[in-house]
């Protein structure tokens, strides 16, 4: 018979076994954190009408879409999580309570060319909450909040939580004159870190910028210091428009809020040349970066936006939400060592049996089980070596032996893996011991 | 603005948070005793290049597939987690440890005219345990032990895991001298249950079987009684075929070692009328029902394969596993009533600071954090009314009140929604009261 080739398609991320407990052990915490904030989990489907993922992106995200017809419908892959909860809130508006804080961990898809580190199948890991009418600055505070504890407990080293307002920026440019090119401006300003100052300089005057002012900008996003130095140049500063004001304002409630949610004043820094590519956000804007310099670019960002669902309802929905890019981290995280896959198996215990009528071995797995410990039990009829070579590949920790003596005497040879060290025990101690 | 109407997919199925924190619980549970038993967690892609998915599959599935393009690729939406596993398998195998267990709990599509109960975007939840070139008859006793533990973990009430093996209905076949027929046979009698006696004769009739044949094999596969009693009565049959033989013999011996993994006798029944439709089984074979008689149907089959990845690889894999329809049993569990949905949070607590200034109400909630129970903070400045409204709305259990009162003494106002009781405590009281 001749054989397909199996294979999958580049830039979808497929792990093995090891990787793929580490990766699950990764999302769990995560949905542990937002849980423990009282996120309510949501999945929406994977497919979504054509016409609702087009309801508002720009030309560039519309090519990448994975697009299809399926009877008369035009159909396609949601290419992120935001548009999914825009048409979610629009639609079951009066089967939810608002404030509504939903989390959502699921798989988007954008078909890019390939290239290292890009990904056209990937999860992402969002928080939103989202207001009826009207959502409190208190809101911009949490969201941080949860984000430092997701990243203390995910245990990647330091990390800082850069935050901004985009009021500040365009507050700036209606100073200037040039409000109406606010969002140019903004795209810029996010771009400066990564073209450098020469480059920004040039695009802004290609706005029509005058070069004072260009440089007067980027200087401005690079004021550095505390947070309450940058505060303090800010209310300094002899500016009249009332967003700039409203803008610093609001930073420093934001700031200050999220210091009193417990985050320590370390891993939050302001930086006023964050200012996220989207037009969409319209406040407080976020974005995280893992201290560790191996690991490149933000691992996650989000803002405050004024109208969730404008596209699909007449309702007023403002929000603030953030979202992690979690198989690029992950895929970077495995890529340079920070973590490491050990364990192909969950299980604790890999129960060998060495007869050919296991009773007392499906006895002993039973009863481990019932008390609590993942186990794992060896079915094949092999020889010895064998089988412990498949507990050293598999990487389980230990290992009970059940031959002749262990049933006589109704206990368990338990080998730990990593010592080498083995002793006779009754299957309570077994479990006790692991 | 003109606005685009928010909606779904016919036969996708989308839930309200209070639903889907039920619909997560149960994931959880399967997950878990998954992962007791030493099943490692898999993910693979939605998207599969299409000869991939049309491999080994019929023209009435293949018209089902959500297929589209992009580039120069031809591509698909999974239509299960079989052939994905088997592709898995084969790309490698070189890498993986076997005997191969993983689990995998995702979504598949198929895109049927949508009715009642069927489901186009529906979630499976699979186990496998892979041999290569081998496996033993242990294995598909662990698998019922597996499957059972999940339904006595979900609290779903009486249930029953059926099964056969087709090695006896084949060998009975061939015994007639109509061996060639017997996967059509086989699939009537899958339909039995369905179609009723006289329709099901009528097919087999139409197969060519003589009626007396026709009428000798509904009879043969509505054999009941204990499954000892079973066993008897096909041992005590004059037949000469040896697969007939086989397949008694291989029954006998996954139904005592089921027994002996712990699975109770009156959650195991031999049923000889379990055949499964597809040709891809080869031994032993597998259904459970609900004995709750308003959730219809099978609600998780499989059974042995001799050959998983046939259509991709030169190499041999048996395996046996199964597969639990997720979204189709949640959904009927849902409709009848087994199961209700009642907390919108998975909040224990909502936090409600009655002070514009919140500090103390923000170090309550990261302390009750802290101690390991999951705050949700009301953030709004709403009156009292309001806030306890949506307390009662999200069906959180308590409720923290914090006013000027409380902040004084640095104590909080903890109420039960359920009784109404109030009492005044420390927030460490009131960790350990939740």
């Amino acid at each position: 018979m001749a054989k397909v080739t199996p294979r999958i398609q580049a830039g979808f991320m497929e792990l093995l076994p090891a990787q793929q407990i580490l990766f699950n052990k990764m999302m769990k915490t995560i949905s542990e954190t937002f849980e423990e904030f009282g996120y309510a989990p949501l999945d929406t489907p994977l497919v979504e009408n054509a016409e609702i993922l087009f309801a508002q992106i720009g030309d560039d995200t519309k090519k990448e879409i994975y697009r299809f017809s399926k009877g008369d419908d035009d159909l396609g892959l949601r290419f992120d999580l935001t548009v999914p909860l825009a048409r979610y809130v629009a639609m079951y508006g009066n089967s939810l309570t608002f404030p509504f804080r939903r989390y959502q961990i699921g798989k988007a898809y954008r078909g890019e060319r390939p290239q290292k580190g890009r990904f056209r199948e990937f999860y992402q890991a969002d928080i939103d909450i989202v207001g009826s009418g009207s959502l409190s600055l208190v809101n911009d505070a949490e969201i941080p909040a949860v984000i430092n504890r997701v990243f203390e407990k995910l245990q990647l080293g330091d990390f800082v939580i850069r935050m901004s307002n985009r009021k500040i920026l365009s507050g700036l440019m209606e100073e200037y004159g040039v409000g109406e090119k606010k969002d140019e401006v903004l795209r810029v300003v996010d771009k400066l870190e990564k073209v450098g100052w020469e480059t920004a300089k040039q695009m802004l005057i290609d706005l029509e910028i005058k070069v004072g002012e260009a440089e007067k900008i980027l200087e401005f996003v690079k004021t550095s210091g505390s947070n309450a130095k940058i505060l303090e140049i800010l209310n300094k500063m002899e500016i009249k428009s009332e967003l700039f004001k409203m803008g610093v304002s609001e930073l420093a409630e934001v700031v200050e809020k999220t210091i009193k949610f417990g985050v320590n004043e370390k891993n939050l820094q302001i930086d006023l040349a964050i200012a996220r590519g989207l037009s969409y956000y319209t406040g407080t804007v976020y974005e995280t970066k893992l201290l560790d310099e191996r690991v490149k670019g933000s691992v996650c960002g989000g803002g405050r936006y004024d109208d969730l669902a404008e596209s699909f309802s007449n309702q007023s929905f403002p929000g603030v939400g953030v979202s992690i890019g979690l198989t690029r981290l992950f895929s970077q995280l495995l890529d340079v060592g920070v973590i490491k896959a050990t364990r192909a198996t969950p299980a604790k215990v890999l129960v060998i049996p060495m007869e050919a009528n296991m009773s007392f071995a499906l006895e002993v797995a039973g009863e481990l089980r019932e008390l609590g410990v993942p186990t794992e039990l060896y079915t094949e009829d092999d020889k010895f070596k064998k089988k412990l070579m498949y507990a050293n590949k598999i990487g389980v920790p230990y290992v009970a032996i059940i031959g002749e003596d262990e049933v006589a005497k109704k206990k368990v040879s338990l080998k730990n893996m990593t010592t080498g060290k083995q002793e006779l025990l009754e299957v309570k101690m077994v479990a006790e011991k692991i």
